[in-house]
């Protein structure tokens, strides 16, 4: 899993069907950002934890989520590393 | 999911029959280049959601179907940062 | 696999229930962190070998465990390199 | 999916049985080189698409074949970026 | 899959044991360092196809072996880019 910040929900209107049910989120890992689903209910900078490959799917919901990148827990207390 | 934008279709003559009756688009997300199939339908110029891992082949419409990276949505609004 | 050094436990009191009865490891390999199932049993500082992809869910207990990345093995002896 | 020009083919005469029945050809994408089973029939300078992750085994012929990169395409018409 | 030189046996006293049975090898590609179940039975500075993703655990002997590198062949011959 890794660690990244959430930025913002993300709205994308025309999407698969598979797709929705579930909110979107931008979020940052240093410079780089991707797209989460978000399985927990966070907030614009939540540090959270996210888990890919196939585990993505059942953190989602189902084995049909079409996720890559789920959102699957709110880290209690992080602080980042300068730099990062 | 990462986010790409369209650059255009890609024309492969020759593939494996798994491949076939979708369309294929160069996607760009800075300099990086990769091929994604296209499940939503989009144009070059759009910012799309792109997913991967074993969930791309769901997103392209089975089980089967031979995709590691597939445009699941269209972003209504996108602006990419400076330098990426 | 990948060898990683373990940082600290990770706490997350809002996760989804599925990441629930196994600990969370800040693993660090170099300048980069990812956050890890621990399935051994292991203490700061140890050395591991951490499993990722679809085999990181069987790893953490069961194919439905949302993990991307496990810790399967602690290490006998393992010197990092300069640099690294 | 990715796109990667066929540089040569690969000897391996010790390997698991699972892999054979099909022919290894060394890729190559700027400067990194991978190897990828040949689904296609490719010769060496044709600019081929990749496909990865799980899809690379049924695009290889069956579920159990033990690829993670099988060349599914031939590109009609590429011109590489400079640089690339 | 991509190509590595192996390096040198890795031991783990403990870990899980879905790991057992195979052994495991310290594998390096240029800079990086990783660890392969080793399924071909190699020797140090032998030069090798690694395969990666949910096709690991195939190659390593069944779905359930919790790999996501597995060394599947021995190259007969394999000249290395400088720098690389």
């Amino acid at each position: 899993m890794k660690i990244y910040q959430v930025e913002k929900p993300l709205v994308a209107t025309h999407r698969i069907s598979g797709l929705e049910h579930r909110h979107l989120q931008v979020v940052r890992d240093g410079r780089a950002r991707a797209v989460a689903v978000d399985a927990v209910g966070c907030t614009p900078g939540d540090w959270v934890i996210c888990v890919g490959s196939s585990a993505a799917r059942d953190a989602a919901g189902s084995k049909e989520f079409p996720s890559d990148l789920t959102i699957v827990g709110i880290i209690d207390h992080w602080v980042p590393e300068e730099g990062a």
